[in-house]
C-alpha cells in the first residue's frame, strides 16, 4: 500500500482526492492537514464522507505536527506557494510530491513571479520536475520526484490542440480556445460572484485580457510545436457545478488529412482520452466524477478551420483524478488504478 | 458471479443499475432489454458509459429473444406493468426478480389497480413477493423470489418515521411528510413541465390530492403500528437532478423519550442509514450518487412535535442502489457489496 | 412627484428598489447611500441598470452627507440596527420610514434584543410603528410615519393562514410551516454555504431549531387569533435565484367551512392577492418579478387538515415590492401604483 | 391605440410579447389564437399573467375564426410556415405583419426552402419583406408591410461583428462566432434534451455542422461587406433558462483602428445597444428580461485578433422585445415606447 498524505485538504481538490482515494486499491491515506481545521474530523467537514470505512477516525492534523515524511506521496491540495515551500525537504526525506497547485508549472520562474505574483523558492526544483499530463509526457512521469500537476483548463485545451500541433498542420499564431468551466473551478471559496444568486442562469466571459492558465497552455503547445504558438484563451463561466468544454479553433495549413484518423491514432491506447465518433458533440455531464476526456473533431462546411470540443469534469481529469493518474506512475501502479467508476448520469 | 439480467434499461434507473453494477464485484451483467432501442450498443444511448470495460460490447437487445431465463437475477427498470406480465415464467425458470416499478409494491391488488389503472396480473406471485426495504424486512428478503422495490419518496418517509411509529409514540392519525424531489424522479421523459425551462429557477407542489406513493407508504406504516396510519403527503418539484429530502412532521403522544437515541439505537448497524449529530440539517448533495439514508432528528422549542429531516438520492437508495442492495440479501452476498464508493461533492 | 431617499443599496432589496422605482410614475430617488461605495455610479455596481434614463447620474452618497432630510420616504434596505438609529432624526424632520430589516417588526423590545443580539434604540417609535402587511393593516399603514416592512417568509405563511386563524377554525397550538426559499432570501452575502458549488443541485433544511421569522409570524398570527398561536417553522435552502414557497398545515376544528370559499371571500378585492382555482398548485416563477402573492387552498381525502400553499417573490412581496406598496399607502397614492408589470416567465 | 393580434401564443415568444404588451401604453391586443388551445383562458395557460388587468379576459381563439384583418398589425409568434401562408390575404387587408420564425429572414427563397424543408409560400412579399434589425434596417423598416423579425443567436452575432466588417479591418473569410444559449431557446417543447436533468449541470455543444442561423447571419453580414464573408458558427447549449452570450473573434487586417471608439460611434444614439466600458465582460443576466444587447470590445495581448463579447436575452431583443421594436418603427411611435423596464436582476 502506498502511504498517502494530503496538506490542504478543505478545497474541492482536497476532497476530492479523499473521494478517489477511499476506493482506491492500492493507496492508503496516512495524514491530511489543515491549518485552519486541525483537530476537526474530516466527516465532520464533510458530511458526505460519514461511514466511509477507510476514512473512519481521519481528522485534519496541524501541518506543522504532520508525519509528512513518513509517506510515500504527498499531494498538496494547497493555494500557489505552499508546496514549493515544503518541497525540498520532503524530497530530502524521499517523498514524492504531487503539487495540485501552480508551483511546478510553468518551468520558467520567472513567468511563475508574473502570474502569481511570487518569487519561486527553489528554482532548482523547478527545473527537475515534470508536468503531469501523462498523455504528453508519461515516461518522465513514471521516474519523477516532483510533477506539477496540471490546471483544468489546460489539461482540456493542451489535450485538444495536441495532435494538431504534433501534426504541425495548423497556423500555430492564431490558436483560440473558447473554454467554459463550472463554478467549482474556482475552488471552495466566499465570494459574491460565485454566488447561486449571482452566477445561476447567468453567464459570462472573464478574463478575457489574461489568464494564468494562458502561459500554461501555451508552454505546453511550445513543447510539440517547432516554434511558439499564440493563442487567445477566452475563458467563461457556466452555471454548473463540474466540468469545462473547451472549443477550440485552428486554421488548418493542410486540409488533406483525415482529422478524425489523426486524433485516433495519436490517442490509441491511452486509457482515459475517449475520441468520439464523427460528429459527435461531447456533453461535460458525459465524464461528470470521471477521469476521463472525451474529444470530437469538426470540420464546418468541409472549411479550412478545425473546430475541436473537449470535455473533462475540472476536479477529477482537471485536477484529483489526474493527480491520482500520475501518482499511479510515479509508484509503479498500472495507470488506471482506482480511476475506473463510470461517470454519475444523470 | 451472478449473472444479471436488465430488462428495460434506457431510464433512468435503467442506465443508474449499468453504473452501480459495472464496478460490483460479484454481479455480471448478461443481457440488458429495450424494445425500442434493441440493436443499440449501451454506450450509444449514453456516452457516459463509453470505454468502461465491463460494459463493453454490450447491446440492448429485443425483449422477445433476450436469454433471460439464463440469468441468476432480472431486474425490471420498466413502467409498470411489466414486471408482472413476465414474473411466472421467470420465477418457474428459477429466475429471482427485482422489479422497480410498482407492481410487487402494494399487496393489495385492488388497491394497485385503483392507483396503475390496470388490473394485477399476478395476485398469487403478488402475494408471495417481499416488499425490498431491507431496514425493515431484510431477513424475508434474503429468501424472496420475487422483490418489489420501494418507490423513491416511499424509502425516505418510511425510513424516516420507521422508528417513531415502531416505538408507538406519535398521533398516527396525523402523519405529515412533506417532501421534495429532484426532477429525475419523474423519469426520463419528454414532458414540458420537466424541461429546464419550466423547472429550474422554480419551486412547486403537486399532486397534493393524492400521490401514488401514498398507498404505498401508508402500507409501510401500517405494517409496524398498531392500527391503520392517517398520512398527509406533499410532493413538490425541486429545481435539481437528483436528491429527496422528506420533512417529517409527527406529534408526540410522550414526551419523555430521547428521540436522537431512539434513532440511533433503531439504526445501529445498518450499513445504509446514518442518523446524523444532534441538531444536524443533512443536505441531499451529502448522498448524491449514494446509496446511504442520512435521518435527523428534531424537536423544536422541545415542544410536542418531532420534526425529521431524511434525505436519499432518489436514483439510488429510492431505487437502482437499493435494488443492488436486495440482490445482495437474496444472493447471500454481504449487504454492501458494490454500494461502498462516497459520495459526490460538490 | 414623491421624493424617495434609499440608504444603503447595494444589496438585493436595494436594487430592487432601484427597479422597481425606475418605472413608478409618482416617485423620484433623490438619494441613495452606501458607505462602503460612496462616489461609484450605481450603473457601475449594477451594470443591468445601465441606460435606464431615471437612474442617469445616480451614484452613491456618503451617508453621512445625503439629504435624506429633503426627501419624503426613506427606504432602509440596510443591515439590522440601521434604520433605528437614524429614526428619530428623519421622523423629526418630517420625512416617512420604511425598514425592509427588521429594527420595526417586533414590537417587543426584549423579543427585538434576543433574536437580534443589539438592544433596541428607540422604544417609543417602535410603539407608534406600523407592521406592513397591508393586507391586514391597510388603515394603519396609511397614517403611519414609520413602517416596518415584514421578512419574506413572515409574508408569506401570514398571508397563508390569514383566514384560517380570523376564522378561528384551526388548532392554533399546531400550525406548520414549511417554507422553501430562493438563495437570493439570504441577501448579497459571500459565504461559501451560498455558492453555485454548495448550493445547487442541493436541498436541505436550516435552523429548524429556531429562525429569526419565527417570532414575527407568531406575532402577526397573534393578533388575529383569540389567544397566542404556537408554531413549526421549518426553513429550506431551494436551488432558485427568487421565490417563497411556503406548505402550511393546520388542523382544522370545524370541516364544514368552504375554505375555497373562505380564502375568497377574505382576499376579494385585494390587488395583490390571488387565490388560484381549487385544485391549483402555484409555482414560484408565476410570481418572479411581480408583488403578487398565490395562494391555494387544500383538504387532501377530506380530511381534518387543510394544506395551503403560498407563493411570493421574495424580493418583491416579500421586500421591495411590497415596501412600494406601504409607501404608495403612505403617501395617498393608488395602492398599486408602479407595480403592476406581469411577473417574468419563462 | 394599435390594434394587435398574435398567431400562436402558447410558446415562448407568444408568452413574451403578452408580457411586453401588456404593459404597452400605445398597443391593445385584440386577438390571439392558438389551434391547440382555443377557448381557453390565456390566464389558464400562463397563470403568471392572472390578474392583469389589460389580459382580462383573454382568451385563445381559433385561427379559422380570429379577426385579423381588423388588426393594424399582426404578430407571428407560430412555427415556420404559418406566417407565409397568411402573409397576402393579411397584406391584402391592410394588416402589418411581423414574423417571428423564419419565413421571411432569408431573402433568398431556395436558401429558404434548403434550411427550413418546405418551399416558400409567396416569394414576391419575400422579396419586399425587411429583416427586423434596427440597427442596420431601421428606415426601410418604417415603411415596411412585412418584417422578418431576426433570430435570436443572428440578432447578438450580427451586432457584435457589424462596426467591425462595416469598417472593412477584419478578415471577412474566417469569422467565428463561439455562442451559447440558454435553453428557452429552443422553444417551449417537451424534449429530452432539454429537461432539467439532462440539460442542467451540463454544457455542450451542438449543430457545429450547420445551424438553420448560419445563412441568416451571413446574409446579414454580406449585405455590409465588399464581399460575401465566411463564417464558422458554433451553438451552445447553456444551462439557464434566457440569455444569449456571442464570443466574436475577428482578425483584424488593421490595427491601428481603436476599436472601443469604433463601436461607440457606431451605436451613438442607439436606444438598445450599450457599448461596456474598456474591459468589461457583460453577464447575461444584465439584459434578463429587457430589450438591450450589451457589447464588449476587446484586443487581447494588443494582437491581431479582436474578441467581441455581445449579450442579449433570447427571449426580447432575441425575439418579442425587438418585435415590438419593429412595431414600434412601423406605425410612427418611439422606438422604446413599451421597452424601458430595467432588466430583472438578481
Amino acid at each position: 500500500m502506498i502511504a498517502v498524505g494530503i496538506v490542504g485538504g478543505t478545497g474541492y481538490t482536497g476532497v476530492e482526492l479523499l473521494r478517489l482515494l477511499a476506493t482506491h486499491p492500492e493507496a492508503e491515506i496516512r495524514t491530511i492537514t489543515s491549518r485552519k481545521e486541525a483537530g476537526l474530523a474530516v466527516e465532520a467537514m464533510f458530511p458526505s464522507l460519514r461511514r466511509i470505512s477507510r476514512l473512519a477516525g481521519l481528522s485534519y492534523s496541524n501541518p506543522a505536527q504532520a508525519d509528512l515524511q513518513g509517506c510515500d506521496v504527498v499531494f498538496f491540495a494547497t493555494p500557489h506557494g505552499v508546496a514549493m515551500a515544503q518541497a525540498r525537504e520532503l524530497i530530502g526525506a524521499g517523498v514524492k510530491i504531487i503539487d495540485l497547485a501552480a508551483d511546478f508549472r510553468l518551468k520558467n520562474a520567472s513567468e511563475f513571479e508574473r502570474w502569481y505574483k511570487m518569487p519561486h523558492a527553489c528554482p532548482d526544483l523547478l527545473a527537475e520536475s515534470v508536468y503531469g499530463l501523462p498523455e504528453m509526457h508519461r515516461e518522465t512521469i513514471r521516474g519523477a520526484r516532483i510533477v506539477g500537476n496540471p490546471g483544468c483548463y489546460p489539461t482540456a485545451i493542451q489535450l485538444g490542440f495536441l495532435p494538431l500541433v504534433e501534426a504541425g498542420i495548423v497556423d500555430i499564431d492564431h490558436l483560440i480556445a473558447d473554454a467554459k468551466s463550472g463554478v467549482s473551478g474556482a475552488g471552495r471559496k466566499a465570494e459574491i460572484d460565485l454566488t447561486l444568486s449571482e452566477a445561476s442562469d447567468n453567464f459570462k466571459a472573464y478574463a478575457v485580457t489574461g489568464h494564468r492558465h494562458h502561459p500554461e497552455i501555451v508552454q505546453g503547445l511550445n513543447g510539440i510545436s517547432k516554434r511558439p504558438v499564440k493563442l487567445i484563451f477566452t475563458p467563461h463561466l457556466t452555471p454548473m457545478i463540474r466540468g469545462i468544454h473547451a472549443t477550440l479553433y485552428a486554421r488548418l495549413t493542410r486540409t488533406d488529412v483525415d482529422l478524425q484518423q489523426l486524433y485516433e491514432e495519436r490517442f490509441a491506447g491511452e486509457p482515459f482520452i475517449d475520441v468520439m465518433p464523427k460528429g459527435s458533440h461531447p456533453d461535460t455531464r458525459s465524464v461528470r466524477a470521471s477521469n476521463v476526456c472525451r474529444i470530437a473533431v469538426h470540420r464546418p462546411q468541409d472549411g479550412d478551420t478545425a473546430v475541436i470540443l473537449a470535455v473533462v469534469d475540472n476536479l477529477v481529469k482537471g485536477a484529483a483524478g489526474q493527480a491520482v493518474q500520475n501518482m499511479n506512475l510515479m509508484c509503479g501502479l498500472p495507470e488506471e488504478t482506482g480511476l475506473l467508476a463510470p461517470p454519475v448520469l444523470p
